[in-house]
């Protein structure tokens, strides 16, 4: 699969593209950790929301199971109504899909709505809202540039 | 006070030069949301540590005690040893010193140490590691750039 560059102004390009993709109020950003928080952070500001939280997820082979993911700092949800969970990427969507799960059953009383910036059309669970659709290798500039020398 | 647009690439040589200082091993980040979040992001990816976690803190005025912080949503940190809690820039110290005292209450085994990009030096509390000092009112790219029209 080739590799294709995802610099810093391209996912300032995309997240405006999807501020206008979601037609939806909500009152607080759920970022799944880590490709997520970069996207929170500018779309909490964008929408002057302070209710921007995160949520860790580790994905672990099992012998039973293969593919699992376990779920764990989830935020306090007491007093939201309408929540946007976001990550850079819905891939193969297991992350997504327990997620939501975990979420769901611990406030059922939320609506929760997901948008990322890359969606892959193999994914089990599609968001609500993406941007692209992802058909290479994406180096999302968060994991390229920090590590470059110069 | 004068203003001073602080832009991506800027922020990256900073986050940089930020990695330099900290000469000390820890086995999770913690975000000061929103401020610390796209600091947060890179140094996981730097240190290629999963570990990347958020708090949230509210700032209110009390009759009692003005300038009060309110810290909520911190993470689970039965594992964790060594913690650096991030955020971008320390103001007044309010916020890192209630970070602080909540965290160290909750978790007496863990050391916790903290970086910051700017760091003001009427503060209260200084951070173990910063990069520079603000002297003026910082523009930072994540607030400035996603409402930028075009």
């Amino acid at each position: 699969m080739h590799k294709v560059y995802y610099g810093y102004e391209t996912f300032l390009a995309d997240t405006k593209q999807l501020t206008k993709k979601i037609e939806w109020e909500f009152d607080a950003i759920i970022a799944i950790a880590r490709g997520g928080l970069s996207l929170a952070h500018l779309l909490g500001e964008y929408y002057d929301l302070r209710a921007v939280y995160s949520i860790n997820t580790i994905g672990y082979d099992d012998t039973q199971k293969l593919d699992s993911v376990k779920v764990f700092n989830p935020p306090q949800l007491q007093d939201a109504r309408s929540v946007l969970i976001v990550d850079d990427i819905v891939d193969s969507g297991d992350t997504l899909v327990e997620v939501l799960k975990v979420l769901g059953e611990a406030y059922p009383h939320v609506t929760f709505k997901t948008a990322s910036l890359f969606y892959k059309k193999s994914a089990k669970i599609a968001p609500n809202w993406y941007v692209k659709e992802a058909e290479a290798w994406i180096e999302f500039f968060w994991v390229e540039d920090i590590k470059r020398k110069t």
